[in-house]
């Protein structure tokens, strides 16, 4: 049986990771985390999403604050695999690290994107220094409002 | 003696204030404070402070922050009056609260712009709930960072 | 009797003009000529207007496209005198000549406003090169438009 | 032996075109027309160069003034193919028409593109009603400039 609260990133070590060496997940624990589900050629994505995630990441790199992007493909598999993703990265100059989500065959809708029960790409998901889910953002997001949920987190 | 470290908002109470009541320092306490010192007609003001200022008074209206804008004019007095600025909150649809700096002759800068060392308009100061100022920016603010330092001190 | 057709660029000599001499007559003979009408502290004026009316002045500065800024003041006379709106210019660096609308008691609409039958600020208008009223905008501007209409006009 | 003034769109009748049937030469013949060169993973193609596109093709829809997409890829040829192109264009509703440019080994740089010279993407060329090509930018493009110029050239 699948659960929603099954996830954990213990897990993301076994995926493949793009432009970095798998994050260990000694290096999250007592970290804040902002995991950025995407899809490389949804426009939502493109134009808000992604700078948005190199923002946090950049913004909070000394900070005990962790971005990953999570690329969660359930459309257009054929032209989004791994050499799209890494040449989309790397002509956008991004650097946060980033997971490919898994496919389990017959399902559309990869793996950790179900488990997450996420509503479609771009999706934020702020998890505490515990590992727990506090907040779940779907669609773009209010950079205010966003700093501040992370300084709280933090402050904990 | 005049030191920086005297400013307290309890004062505020005797300057003028528009589009409101004067604001009670005791619907101040325990509260975040964002001080907007600003002049209505500095570009970066119109541009990027005000606008910003409102946006923060709108998104923690609930959430234990109070923005103050503070109209500390240091140049071209003559047209920037509490007339001019009175239309000039009311064309934009300002809601946050305002309070006039005070001009002690024969100091062309105000008096609480003097005593918190502005460096100009506009400025963004923080503190925290028990008075105490923690952050201190001059010009345009990143809306990610702010958040951060105000979820922090909310937290606190 | 007032008639709508009866502006002529040879009346605005006689108006006072700030930031530059007044524009004589027969600089503007054969010129295409953008009218920007607009009040100092009307909201889209500062955010959209006054910037776009600075681009084409810098953009066509030496293609036969004049520009003139006329200052329609309809409301809050009070502050937004010639004082104000020199300040106005001289913080945001506007370099286009600009002309002051006249009153005539007791009508709160100014002159040329009343005679070109201007909806409000912001208003363009352009005219061809031989002073024929050619189109008419109210509000923000779209500038791929507004190009096409002067580059057809300078071709004629 | 290949010149740079050989090109004709008369040439792209044979090509493969997206979205739309080819665009048959006497269509063109009489239009402006806007030859946008671009690839879909380009940074400025996906922020500046394809929404600028869109926006010309649906300002002058009805006014004599064509947009052509073309597809230039000269690098990671592998991730940008007309699978990938087709997904693209869908996803951000891209309605102009676009036509691939062909490779001929062992170029990198494909066919139009290396006979008109460009030197990357994005590129916007405007090529009067007789077929000739009279302004050519490299990079993002001023809205405000580029219409006037298709104003000039419309009013031959």
């Amino acid at each position: 049986m699948e659960e929603k609260n099954s996830f954990s990133f213990l897990e993301l070590e076994a995926y493949p990771w793009l432009l970095t060496e798998p994050i260990r997940s000694e290096k999250l624990r007592g970290n804040v985390i902002v995991l950025y589900a995407f899809q490389m050629l949804c426009p939502s994505c493109i134009l808000h999403g992604s700078p948005f995630a190199q923002k946090i990441h950049q913004t909070f790199a000394d900070k005990g604050v962790k971005v990953i992007g999570i690329h969660t493909v359930f459309e257009h598999h054929n032209v989004m695999g791994p050499d799209a993703l890494e040449t989309y990265l790397a002509e956008f100059r991004y650097s946060f690290p980033v997971v490919i989500d898994k496919h389990n065959s017959p399902h559309p809708i990869p793996d950790v994107m179900r488990r997450l029960e996420l509503q479609g790409t771009p999706s934020f998901l702020l998890f505490d220094k515990a590992g727990n889910l506090r907040s779940h953002y779907f669609g773009p997001v209010d950079p205010l409002s966003f700093g501040y949920e992370i300084g709280k987190l933090i402050a904990e």
